[in-house]
């Protein structure tokens, strides 16, 4: 612990992903005290037929 | 706020899925009165043999 | 299954509780199919001081 | 209820999942006195490149 | 990894709670070859006032 | 979206949470490039009782 699960929708790179688990273990890591291999920091993706927001999905809104 | 997850067996229509988040915010809406706009329902599909009752998958069981 | 999660902020009454669950389920049965008594809702409520837009709380913003 | 999921790395086949919601719902009922048909076991893998302990990915670390 | 979820509604004991992450533990250890020490296992407690099926919050219908 | 969950041990203090969810916006920004916004981050604490390593809780382990 902390385990940190960060929801966002696909299309982000591989680097954009390395730098966004490295930044935000930094940032629990600094506010929060606690130790750096036990922060566990998961991506899960979100299709756009999946994500919607005032009842219209991303997908239906493009 | 509200965040709505739903997750349901892998195999609804694109259609179904428009009608689904479109319904549940609406149910949401009129029933906790929080502003549409404010209301995500996001859809999380499940595979057969990832979903399980009673010990036994439903991959298992058909 | 459908398994439905509504995470809110804390405040509903219980009456505000029995029928967000009553009519989320009827929006789940009339668009996906799912028999009724498979249908599952569950509340999470989130405190005012565990929930952040843009990096503030709500209770830092209030 | 209860509702089990099980976040693990891809790569196990699929008797180890077969055993591993078998397995777990024994579990489940042996210590909690639940229903064997109420227990829900869901399985989520989750990718290397999606899944950060110390601030790296799995992905980056092999 | 893996990271287990259990959620269930409130009114186990302590006892319960302790062979029920150590029970699940060894079953997740058995059929996924996952190490002991990497296994999390976390419980999650559900108010009756917070969950429903077909509809009904468990609450509602005692 | 992006949408945050950190899930913690209880007992951080108010201050550490108010910079734990700003820092953790920050590195989300700045890696993902989503407008700050749009970043909600949830914090979800854990009891020690329901908190489980290698078979045991923090709880029977202090």
């Amino acid at each position: 612990m902390p385990l940190v699960t960060v929801k966002m929708l696909e299309g982000r790179t591989d680097e954009q992903k390395r730098n966004l688990v490295e930044k935000v273990t930094e940032a629990v890591k600094e506010t929060t005290g606690a130790a750096e291999e036990k922060i566990i920091v998961m991506i899960e993706e979100m299709r756009k037929d999946h994500y919607a927001v005032a009842g219209k999905r991303i997908s239906d809104t493009e």
